[in-house]
């Protein structure tokens, strides 16, 4: 039922075909890097290129100016393909180089790679949509242009609104330093604004009339800092101060603001935890007779591995098999490699459940290995809410040098390489060929949402962010 | 009017006719170190000699049952002398060497001279008594046994129950490194309490279950340690931890508690001050997720100076000149100065605006100069409930050597010395002489008491301990 | 080659013959609890029965006066029982109540159940040397008397001076609420005091010249809060305050203490976090103007499962079945878990990997899964060094109310009840089957010993305690 | 010999006659606010008018570019009048009214008086000239062009060139709510900033590889929050986040920096607890395991109060009188006193030693008593390191509203006031009055030396700023 050696090269072969125009693509996105939300040029190229494919695209989803759905085929099970496309702030670098030089000093950059995740899930869906019309099956393809993953849960926003609903499942994938299934558990998380309003005074001459906002902030950090021994395990919190009410040190602070994301296994523990924060602050504001507002900036919900699919998609992997890197591949990775130290490679592949060190290559030429078993994964993405809303599956695709981290120079630079290349392009065939496992086969979709289903317990889907928090965020990005 | 040296001569024979007694009860005293408010035995050697002197003793004054009254006299002006004679924990000390060397390893002993402050007031008193009665003077001499001084504000519990009402002054000395008029604005205080209870867990298997009371109290001293910044000029914040929830460290506590001591130089910014400190309290526990009590354990006012007491009080004190110290007193005296860092000796004559060295001389042969500035000092006293309700005159007694710190081993050492007993005889004479000088002067009396009425600015006294606490306190002494 | 389930019933009716003398015993040793390393009666109680068994007795092991070893047999294999005796401050409670009620209030307590973990082992031990004997069996088998598991870590001193080698296996156990292998990644941990010194100062009059190690210890604790964020995935760091420097706030803190256990899921982790914590301590000393020096005062390594033999023990197990509870047992059971919220009660069943709330029955009827997956539990225990030497495994045993966390009064108010009674026996013939496996199938000793290698990496064991730290600690047992 | 009371009607007239000149010329410079070393549009200005009046100007004194001496006069004893000019940012205000309305939103303001404070020292130095050609006296008049004196300490880099030596005297003033002689100990500081540098990790995915900077200024601050306690009477320490380390939450900051200003009594005690502070630093980067650098920013000495010449200042604020306010100024003047609290009012009151509320007028119509006791002023002035090396005096002119507290809109809504110009022309003619008894009376300039000489206790002038801290500041000027 699932597909034969015979179509999977067939597929492969589609892949290829269309892959110029698509690597093309995600490097005109590399070169105009744009951050959260304000992704419009990026989103134009896009969608230029999907109308071309025949799609029809709706614009202004979600009421968010960069968010679009593009749709083509015809009734039958309807399959999303989820792409990103938003930039890093700070992160400008140029491509090609093993050393940290920025293109643009203070610039963006594409430092986790959403130039090829949004292209490689373009050429997936597109060349899934072609099979389904040569084949002549019924079904429709989906895909979803998702702004703003880093800091801005587009998703999220995009799942309030209903803009998931109907599909019978989703698939993505990320570029990253090893091919495999990502099938992770990441945590939910609650992103909030607190600010605090003192009283200003002449910090020698009368700091007893003051009230410290910063003095605020900071007793706030503390009392969180405490609070970090009694979270439940896998939590995280972190924290940025957004303003620290001044820059002259004689003048009390009247104002001071701090920027939590607050981390947790289940969206529930989340908001429990983000309650626990909330009254540090309001602790703190106490202690320092200030007064304290919040504002929420987003959230997102922990994402639902769907084995049924994960395991359909991993075959697929092990037929398809690694890119084929070549030596200029392995030359530049092994430079980049050269630059990590051994603890951030050692604790990439850890991030990946590869404990071994995959024998000191630079590049991941095979398919990390899966058993069903999902892995805890720190970090959070807006999938987690389409994944509670709709089976979604996930690859990743070998497009860095073996321990790359994200968010990093090495990642910008190898943005346009033949790595990042064949590891979308070999990512686009594993993700075609398991939606069209999913088209051809009721029975797996079938599978696929009764897990689901087990695994949300039978709760409703309940969006995270609080109505009143309007998308995109008003607030300028920084 | 004021005694003419004929009679200071007379006075001052009187004194020393008297002395031998007087240190012998000091040096018994010092012997049987008592904590506040446990002060019997000592109590009863005081009783014991006032009534075999002739005064009629009232025992169990405002419900504390160290605390006496003795008097005689008859009509005329009404003048107290305050006696103390509570000894300090942990300062059991030999006498006479000038090394650290307990009589009783963590034993009590007399760190603050309270040995001498009793006996010394008590031979004040019944010389002045006995001039009247030689000068058929119509006025009526009190002793006022005052227990628990240190910590424990026995006074304010007193002027709480009006046990000071109806006197025209209040005549009282300390003994210290120096001679000279006391004239001091010390700081009002509060002393508290401050509990939390949380939920004990075991600290690695379950600590998000944890509610640390431990947790509470150190973000409430980290919270206070910020207000630091933000308090009156020369307040004062201090605190114990008193209960730290236990010694093991893999249970979360699930109590804790600390002891907070709040000082500002009125007593109403010492109670607003508590009042920031509570805040404190309660944001921590809100941090935290505890429940917070608290606790007054006892709360004095500031001193007011009488600046007209005390033009008499130096007066007196020139004519009388300093103790005539010998060469043993001498010598013990700089092997105990020997034993003080540079820093401090200079920090203790700051302390009493001597800024000069004195020379360098080991013990003071001269009277502190004096032109009605008084000295901000930084510590508190139950005098200064005292002062708040009768004109009150303190005299410092050379007893110690120079630059000895209070509340040391070296003054303990130092208590049953040549130089503390010849202190105390010298400050005798100049405290009876200024009485007998407010009995014979009702002019100098009612200008005493119009200064106390303008620096009270009008308002009546108001006793900082609330009525709810009991007197003595209920506490364990610790 | 395994037992048969005629050979096992055998087994485990010479087990039900014997256990009224140990249930016996372990009744006795719940009724005098003794802190760790002060187990005499304990130890004397236990070696008389054992002497009695014909077991041959060595004492003072290690140099630690209440460490004991017992050896039957000749001959083959050597295998192991290690049991515990050590009680905990501060938990004594009437046996066989469902309410807080102290036999000695302030008293100590069996709240972790040594008591059945000893009698239970040495139960196990004595059947296993029977069965040899019976069956005509080389073997010898050895009972561990282990003192100081509670924050002593007894077995680590032991294994430090070799006691533990020449073992072919150890085999042991622990009370709780429910029956199953127990196959956990304990972690490895240090304790260490920190202790800070100043400079004590008047806290009003001289604050200045005082050098705070109150202070020093606060800010080491806020150091060590905010380094939580940086340490590795399952760590754990808490600490007690042992010394606040004295009760009074007047004074400026000359001294302070705390004592800070630190986990690390590896020995070298935990050891790298240490060093973390003592930058900690160095910063807050010079923060602070104060001297710190440190004192280990134990440590102990991580667990390592053994699968190969605890596929054999959860054979026995299955094959055995759970305790027989009876009524009363159910009915005592329902009312302390009665007392147990239903956070206590998830959190517990959680900590077993046991997510499913077991039907809500206060006893558990069955045997928990396993399919040789450890489950990673963040307490420690000194069985870590023993599982790095030689192969070791462990049973739990239902001997409580389903949710009883262990340290509580409900763990010790259960200890000789019906239900604890018949879980240790349980246990016993579940250890003594796994201990004639291991005898009997010499390759199944190969396969555990060649587990063992492969789980160490080749690294040899070093024991974490420093060779200058003595055992038993010589700091009085608090 | 002082000024006689025709002389000084003379004096005061000749002060009127330029006075619309001066008026005009602060009027222009509050119209055109520059920060600290970049006032080239004012020194242009002021040098313009310098030039017309006669004086010879030297520009760029000690590398600064808008540091400039202007010099007139011939031999005898040298006198200089310093003058300021620079605004401080974020207080643009509209002038003339009452209620907080910037005129360039988030632009600068003169919230000091520091246009009044250049024009008035240039009209007081230009009158003593002409005075002393008018009465054919010797004697050399200087105007100091001093820039940068908010937070720049432009007078102590100018002082470190030697650019006061020769003075016999320097007079200068400060506007301000009353009127009177400025006889202050202001504290000496040091400006520093501290930076860290620690490693950047995905503060969710690998925070244990992360070692953050911004926790190292959060446990700096915590560190000096615990230090305030034990620092001497009267310091100062406060501090601003200069840099956050950014703004995204999920990066472990990998820099961080804070800015210290620290102020005690003497420089010699600033520079000790400038130590301290860097003992918290260190502590810091110790306990995060980051590294710490820092850069003394600025420094400057305590003010030398100088009484001979003060007594002489006083004498003829006394006979020149308060400025004559007309009934517009008092409108103007309530209006604004109506926007502060009492609060406000009383504290600034009570900073000049005005303690009561001089009945409540809104202008100050008298001339404050002085009795040549000197006010503890706990802020700074660059004016200290002048009144190291040579005898310095100052006025208070009163230009606001009684309260008006400086640093704020109500300060800059008043800079062009009626107020303003007058109480600016009456500090010119008590300036220029005592002046010219300095160059007439060569006792009264001995006696202010030899006052100077007794209070630096024989100690040379050493400039509180290092050798290599350029002068201005290179750091951009925030």
């Amino acid at each position: 039922m699932r597909n034969d050696p015979i179509e999977l090269s067939r597929l492969s072969a589609e892949v290829e075909a269309k892959a110029p125009v698509y690597t093309e693509l995600s490097d005109r996105i590399w070169g105009m890097p744009e951050l959260r939300f304000a992704e419009h040029r990026s989103v134009e190229a896009q969608i230029a290129q999907l109308e071309a494919e025949g799609f029809t695209v709706t614009r202004d989803v979600a009421g968010i100016p960069t968010a679009f759905v593009a749709e083509s085929g015809d009734g039958g099970p309807v399959i999303g393909f989820l792409g990103e496309f938003d930039a890093l702030a700070g992160l400008s670098q140029e491509a090609g180089v093993a050393e940290p030089r920025a293109e643009v000093p203070g610039g963006s950059g594409h430092g986790c790679g959403h130039n090829l995740l949004g292209a490689g899930a373009m050429l997936a869906a597109v060349t899934a949509r072609d099979a389904l019309r040569t084949q002549g099956l019924p079904g429709t393809v989906r895909y979803y242009g998702c702004p703003g993953e880093e800091g801005g849960s587009g998703k999220t926003f995009m799942a309030r609104e209903g803009v998931f609903d109907g599909l019978d499942a989703a698939v993505t994938w990320h570029p990253g330093p090893l091919n495999g299934v990502m099938s992770v558990k990441s945590l939910a998380n609650f992103q909030v604004y607190f600010r605090f309003r003192g009283k200003a005074s002449h910090a020698a001459g009368s700091p007893h009339l003051g009230r410290s906002a910063l003095d605020a902030v900071e007793l706030m950090n503390v009392g969180v800092n405490y609070l970090r021994e009694h979270v439940p395990q896998d939590s995280r919190v972190h924290y940025a101060i957004t303003d620290s009410g001044g820059v002259s040190p004689n003048v009390v602070q009247a104002r001071a603001e701090v920027l939590y994301l607050i981390r947790a296994p289940r969206v529930e523990q989340a908001k429990a935890l983000f309650d626990r924060v909330v009254e540090c602050a309001r602790g703190a504001a106490i202690m320092t007779g200030t007064t304290m507002t919040m504002e929420v900036d987003k959230a997102c919900s922990e994402t639902l591995p769907n084995t049924t699919l994960e395991m359909a998609l991993h075959g697929n992997l092990l037929n398809i098999g690694a890119p084929a890197y070549d030596a200029a591949d392995r030359d530049f990775a092994a430079a980049i490699k050269g630059t990590l130290s051994e603890e951030d490679v050692s604790s990439s592949l850890a991030s990946f459940g590869a404990e071994a060190a995959l024998g000191g290559a630079a590049l991941h030429d095979g398919v990390l290995p899966f058993d069903g078993t999902s892995i805890i994964q720190h970090g959070s993405t807006d999938v987690g809410d389409v994944s509670q809303i709709v089976p979604t599956v996930q690859a990743w695709g070998g497009c860095w040098a073996v321990g790359t981290p994200f968010h990093t120079w090495q990642a910008v630079a190898q943005g346009k390489s033949g790595q990042a290349h064949k590891g979308m392009v070999q990512a686009a065939k594993a993700m075609a060929a398991t939606a069209l496992d999913a088209f051809r086969d009721p029975e797996l979709l079938a599978r696929a949402k009764a897990e689901l289903t087990e695994r949300r317990g039978g709760r409703a889907y309940e969006c995270p962010i609080p109505a009143e928090v309007v998308a995109p965020p008003l607030r300028v990005v920084r």
